[in-house]
C-alpha cells in the first residue's frame, strides 16, 4: 500500500493525548474575566471530560492563588452523561485562578474491565497486564510506603495470574482490593493529561461586597442647626442613629472643595446666590481636588477621627468618587490636555445636546496622555485608601473608558485587596455588565422603577439565576438624591415600607438615600419628573429626625432580620413562589446549608387589603410534606402554624404590608433531623 | 497633588481605544472550531458593540477565505439594545473566516450632537468642529471624487459656522447634508478601532452536506440469483429503481476483502461455514486492505463504471470508512504497533468486557508511531477520492480520538474540499457533538428510537433551535442494518409509512437500510433485542423488489416532495404546532424566503384512526389571518380549503398516516402580495 507512505504535515505535538475537556462552569466570557466570590465561598467548578472509547477517563479541578506558580488539586466526581465537579474553599481575598486537567486512565480502564471478564484465560492474562500497570504506579510513588505497597501487590497479581490452580474469583479479589486500589488511584500515569487551556481567573472579595446596607447622607446636612454647615464632627452624632437603624456602610456624596464658577444654586438653577453651597458633584476650586476636603466639613485629621469612630460602632465610611472637574478644579489649569476642546479654543464642558452642564468638565478618555490621566485618577482611590477608606461608589462609570476602569480596579487592589467597588450606572444593561465584568464589586440596578410582581419576579430571577449571576452583584435602591420614582411621589408610608422590604430582601446589598427616606420625602420638583423638590444636592437640609412618622425604627427591624439570617446575605438562593393574586409577590431565600430559611410575602398595592394562597416548593427547601412547620414573622413577631405546600396570607397595607417570616421546620436533609432555631 | 506622580505599570498599548465587542454570534466554543453553512447561504452574524458615555459607535463585519490576508467588510447595523447585525453570502466550498471591528466614530458623534443643538453659538462653533472632521475624512479619502466632495463640504460648513448672519437651520441644514455624510461615512476614522481579537472559522460545504436522501445496501446482495454473489454490475442495474424512489446517495458497506480468520458466520455465529461470506466490517485479508476491493464485487474498474453510471442518474456512491482490522488485514503484519498487544503477546481483539470481537483488531490511537497510523488512515480517504469517492460514512467515529478526526478530515478537505463526512456515533450527546464540532458533516442522531409526540417534539425542536444548531447536522434513519427498532417489529406498513414520512420530513437528511425497508422486514432476531433475525451483515440476501406490499413507490412520492420543496431541504425552520391530540404530531418547515411552506400531520398511533384540530401559527407564516388558505397535500393530491389559525384534520393509518401539504396563500410579506405555486 502506498497510502502510508505519504508525507503528511502535523502541526500537533503529541496526537496520543485522547481525553476532551469542555464548558467549564463557572466561566466569564469562556475565562475573560472573572468568577466573583466571597472569602470562605465554596467554588463548585463542573467540566465535561470525556474520550473516544470505552477507556475511563479521570480528572481533577486545579486551583492556585495567582502568581503561584503550583497548583493545588482535587479529584472530580461523575455526575453522569460526562459532567464532572468538583469544589474548593477560597480561604483569602485576591485573585485566584483555576482550571481542569483530565486523561484516560490506563490503571482505571483496566480495572473496569477486568472486574467483568469471565473467561478464565482473560483474567489470567489481564491480571499479568494489571500488575504491569501497578508496578508502573509503584515507579510513579517514588520509595515511600505507597511504593512498596503497590510492588507487594503488583507481585501477588503477577503471580495469581499465572498459578492455573487459582480459581477466576480469587484472582479478581486481588485485583481489585479495594485499599490497595486507592493507593494506586493517588499516582495516576499523567504522561497523557491534559491541562485545559484556559486557566479562568476568581476574585475573592471580603463579606460586604456580597452583604451591606448602605446609607447616604449629606455631610453637609448632619448640623441640627440651619444657620451652621454640617461638619464630620455632626456627623459622629449622626453614628448611634445609623447604627440603631442597622446599616453597615455610611456613604457620602463628594467631600471635596466645591467649584465656585458657575456654581448651580438651589433646584438646579444658573443664578445661585452668595450662601448656595453648590453641588458637591462639581469637584475641585483653587483650594484643591480630589484629594482635597471642603473646608465647611472639616480637616482630613476630623474625617479620620470620624472613620475610627463609624469604625467602632462597626460602620465603614464610603467615599463617592466622580471622575469630573469643576472649572476651578486644578487639574484644568496644570493639565489642559486631559480634557477636550470646543473649536474656539475653549474646554469642553458636559452635555448632551441640547442639555449644558456647563460646571462640570468631562476628561477625555482619548487624550494622548492617557497614561498621566490614569495614573491620577487611580492615584485618587490610593489616596483615600491610605486615609483608611476602602469602599468607593463611582459615580457614572459608564462615561468613562472600560480600559481605564480594568486597569484601575485592578492596580488598587495590588495593594487595597479588601477595596470595594460600587458602580453607579443607571444605562443600558451590557453596559452595566461590562463595568461589572471589568471589576466593580456591586452595581446599581433598575430595582428603583420595578414595581409590579411581574417586572419584579422577572428583574429578580434574571439577577439571580441569569448568565450574570456569577459576577454582576446587585445593590438595590428605593431612591437616590438623583431619582425620586414615580412610586414613592404620593407619599403612602406603607408604599414606602414596602418599597424598603423588597429592597432589603431581595437583595444581600442595599441602600437608601436617607434621611428622605425614612422621612417620606416625597415631593418632585416637576410633575412627571424624578427629582427631588429643594433637592439636598443644591442645598444643606436640616432634618427632623424626631418626627412621629419616620420608619427609622421600621427599617431597623428588617435590617436586625438581615443581620440575624444568612438566607438574606446571599442573592442566590433567591426563588419566587406562587400566589394566587397579583397584589401579593412572595419568595423564599435560604443560607448555602439550607439551614436558615426566609419567606417573605409583600402587599404592592398601597391601598387595600389582600390575600392570597402561597405555594412553598417543600422539596426544594428540604421540609417534609405532612408536618406541619412555624412561620415566625420578624417584624410583627408573630407566629403561625404552616401546613403543606399551599398556605394563607392576608396583609393590611395600613397596618404592615409585608410579612418576613423565618421557616422553623423538621428539615429531611440526609440523616439531619433536628429542629433548628 | 502627589497622586499623578506616581509611577504606575502598564500593559496595555493604546488606552485610547474605548469600543468593546462582545457576544459574536454564531459563534461555537467561542470560536474554537468552525460554524457550518452550505454555500449559498447567507450568514447572518450579530454582535454587542458600544462604548462609554454618549458617543456613537459604529462596527462592520469583516470576512475573508481563510488564508487569505486582506477581510471583505460590511457596515452592520443597530438592532437596538446595542446588538448589531450585518450578513454576507458564501459563495464557495471551503473555509472562511469572520470576525467583527468597531470603533467610537467621532464623525458621527458629531453629526448626532449637531442636529440636537439649539443654541446659535454652539451650533457655529460646532460647525467648525465639524468642519475640521470632515477635512479630516477627506484626508483619508486620498485623491478621488470623494476628497474632492469632503473639502468642498469642508469649507462650505467652516465658512457657515464663521458667518453671524447665517441662520441656525441653515447651518445645520449644511452640516447634516446627507449625500455629503455618505460620503463621509465611506472613510471614517479606523485610528482608534478595536478588531476582536479572535477570529471566528466558518466552513462552508456543498449542498449535499444539507439535503441528502441515503439508501444503504450491500451489493453483495445486488444479484437476483441466489446461488451468485452480487457485483457492482449487479448494483448498475438497481439505480434504476433506487432513482425512482428518490435517493440521490447510495451507501455500501465496506467493499474490502473480508478477514478469513475468525470469521462470522450467519446470525453473528463462531462456526462459519465454508459458502459464509462474513462480515463486510471485518476488513482485510491476504489480499489486501481498506484500498482494495473484495475480488467477488469486481475490480477497481467496475466500481468506478459503477460510479460514473450513478453520477448519470444524479447518485453518488459512499463508501463506508470503518477503521479496523480483521487479524488477516496486512497492517498486522506490517505495523503491529499500531495494535495494543495483551500481556500474552497476542494482539489485542476489540472487547467490551465481557463480550469479545476476535474477528475485529482496532487501532491503538496511543501507538508512538500515531504519526504513520494517521497519516495511512487519513490516506483510505485519499485513496477513494482519488478515484470519485466523495461521501464518506464512518463507522464508529467515537472509538477513534478526536484529535485525529480533526486533523484527518480537514487534512482530506484540502484536496478535496467536497468531501463530506458522516459520524456514525449512536452515543452520549457531548461524544456525538464533539465528533460533529471536530468536523464531520453529518451526524447519526436518536430518531431511530424516539417514538412518542413528545420525545420527537424535544429531540428535534433541540436539534434545529438547540446549541447545536451550528456545527451539528442531523441525518436521521429508521432503520440501520444495526438497528431493528422495537416500533417496526411489528411489521405493520402504516409505521413503516410514519417512521418514514418522519424521517424525511422532520430532517434535510435522512436515510434509510433498503431494501429491508421497502419491503417492511421487521423479524427480529431475539425478542427484545434490535438485531435482524437472518441479517444480510452476516449473509447474502436476495430481496424481491416487485412484492405488492413494497413501499418502494409511496418513498418515491416523499422523496419527490423533498425534492420540490426548499422548505423540506433545511433544519432550522423546523417548528411544531399544537395539536389537541397526542396521536397526532405537526409541524411546518419554509425555505428562507418564507415562500415556499411545508405543513405535515402524522398520525403516531398505528391502530387508530386519529383527528384534531391543529393551530398554525399564521404570523410567523406570514399569512394572512382572515383569508383561507389552501392546503395541497403531496401525497394524495388532495386539496383542502383552511381558513384562520385552528383547523381540523383525520388521519386513518390504514390508508395513509400523514399529510405532507403545501401550504398554497397569499402571504403577507412587505409589499409583495403574491401567491405563489
Amino acid at each position: 500500500m502506498s497510502v502510508a507512505k505519504q508525507i503528511v504535515p502535523f502541526t500537533i505535538d503529541d496526537g496520543r493525548i485522547r481525553v476532551v475537556i469542555e464548558s467549564i462552569t463557572p466561566s466569564v466570557d469562556d475565562g475573560k474575566f472573572a468568577v466573583k466570590r466571597i472569602v470562605g465561598d465554596r467554588l463548585e467548578v463542573e467540566a465535561d471530560v470525556f474520550a473516544d472509547g470505552h477507556d475511563v477517563v479521570a480528572c481533577q479541578l486545579l486551583w492556585r492563588r495567582a502568581g503561584q506558580t503550583e497548583w493545588q488539586q482535587q479529584t472530580m466526581r461523575a455526575l453522569g452523561n460526562d459532567r464532572w465537579s468538583a469544589d474548593f474553599v477560597v480561604d483569602e481575598i485576591g485573585r485566584w485562578e483555576y482550571t481542569v486537567r483530565g486523561w484516560v486512565d490506563p490503571f482505571l480502564s483496566w480495572q473496569h474491565d477486568f472486574a467483568r471478564r469471565l473467561d478464565p484465560e482473560d483474567v489470567r492474562i489481564a491480571a499479568l497486564t494489571g500488575a504491569q500497570l501497578i508496578d508502573a504506579a509503584a515507579s510513579r510513588a517514588g520509595k515511600g510506603a505507597d511504593a512498596k505497597e503497590l510492588n507487594s501487590w503488583s507481585r501477588e497479581l503477577a503471580k495469581a495470574g499465572k498459578d492455573k490452580q487459582l480459581g477466576v474469583d480469587e484472582i479478581k479479589r486481588i485485583g481489585m482490593d479495594e485499599a490497595h486500589s486507592a493507593v494506586a488511584r493517588r499516582h495516576p500515569d499523567l504522561s497523557l493529561a491534559w491541562t485545559h487551556e484556559r486557566i479562568f481567573p476568581l476574585l475573592v472579595e471580603r463579606e460586604r461586597a456580597r452583604f451591606s446596607s448602605w446609607y447616604e447622607f449629606f455631610p453637609r446636612s448632619a448640623s441640627d442647626d440651619p444657620a451652621r454647615h454640617g461638619t464630620f464632627k455632626d456627623c459622629e452624632g449622626w453614628l448611634p442613629y445609623i447604627k440603631r437603624m442597622g446599616f453597615d456602610v455610611v456613604y457620602f456624596p463628594p467631600i471635596h472643595p466645591v467649584g465656585r464658577s458657575r456654581r448651580k444654586g438651589k433646584n438646579n438653577t444658573l443664578d445661585p446666590g452668595p450662601d448656595d453651597v453648590g453641588s458637591p458633584w462639581a469637584i475641585g476650586a483653587a483650594e484643591g481636588g480630589h484629594d482635597a476636603i471642603l473646608n465647611e466639613l472639616g480637616t482630613l485629621k476630623d474625617f479620620k477621627q470620624l472613620l475610627k469612630k463609624a469604625n467602632d460602632c462597626g460602620i465603614e465610611i464610603a467615599l463617592d468618587i466622580a471622575f469630573q472637574c469643576a472649572p476651578d478644579h486644578p487639574w484644568v489649569k496644570e493639565h489642559p490636555d486631559w480634557f477636550r476642546k470646543r473649536a474656539d479654543g475653549s474646554i469642553q464642558y458636559a452635555e448632551n445636546p441640547p442639555k449644558k452642564y456647563q460646571d462640570i468638565y468631562p476628561f477625555d478618555f482619548e487624550t494622548s496622555d492617557w497614561r498621566g490621566l490614569w495614573a491620577a485618577l487611580a492615584g485618587v482611590f490610593e489616596y483615600w485608601a491610605a486615609q483608611g477608606v476602602r469602599i468607593f461608589r463611582v459615580d457614572n462609570p459608564h462615561t468613562k473608558a472600560y480600559p481605564f476602569w480594568e486597569w484601575a480596579i485592578a492596580h488598587v487592589r495590588k495593594t487595597y485587596p479588601d477595596a470595594i467597588f460600587l458602580s453607579e450606572a443607571f444605562t443600558r444593561p451590557r453596559v452595566m455588565h461590562r463595568l461589572a465584568k471589568v471589576g466593580f464589586s456591586q452595581s446599581y440596578t433598575y430595582y428603583t422603577w420595578r414595581n409590579t410582581k411581574w417586572e419584579l419576579t422577572q428583574y429578580f430571577t434574571e439577577l439571580s439565576q441569569g448568565p450574570g449571576r456569577d459576577y454582576f452583584r446587585p445593590n438595590v435602591w428605593p431612591n437616590t438624591p438623583d431619582i425620586l420614582p414615580a412610586a414613592l411621589q404620593q407619599g403612602q408610608r406603607s408604599v414606602f415600607m414596602a418599597r424598603h422590604v423588597m429592597a432589603a430582601t431581595l437583595a444581600a446589598n442595599y441602600g437608601m438615600y436617607g434621611p428622605a427616606y425614612e422621612l417620606l420625602e416625597h415631593k418632585p420638583l416637576r410633575e412627571g419628573g424624578e427629582e427631588y423638590l429643594d433637592s439636598e444636592k443644591f442645598e444643606r437640609k436640616v432634618w427632623d429626625r424626631s418626627r412621629a412618622d419616620s420608619l427609622a425604627e421600621f427599617i431597623g427591624v428588617i435590617n436586625a432580620a438581615r443581620h440575624a439570617h444568612p438566607a438574606l446575605q446571599n442573592d442566590h438562593s433567591l426563588r419566587f413562589m406562587p400566589v394566587d393574586n397579583d397584589a401579593l409577590i412572595a419568595y423564599a431565600k435560604h443560607d448555602p446549608e439550607r439551614s436558615d430559611i426566609i419567606v417573605c410575602v409583600v402587599n404592592i398595592d398601597p391601598h387595600h387589603v389582600h390575600s392570597g394562597w402561597v405555594e412553598l416548593d417543600l422539596e426544594a427547601l428540604g421540609i417534609e410534606a405532612d408536618k406541619p412547620y412555624q412561620m415566625h414573622d420578624l417584624i410583627t413577631d408573630a407566629r403561625f402554624l404552616w401546613t403543606g405546600p399551599r398556605n394563607f396570607v392576608q396583609l393590611d397595607p395600613n397596618v404592615c404590608p409585608a410579612h418576613v417570616m423565618h421557616l422553623r421546620a423538621k428539615v429531611t436533609r440526609e440523616n439531619d433531623f433536628d429542629y433548628f432555631q
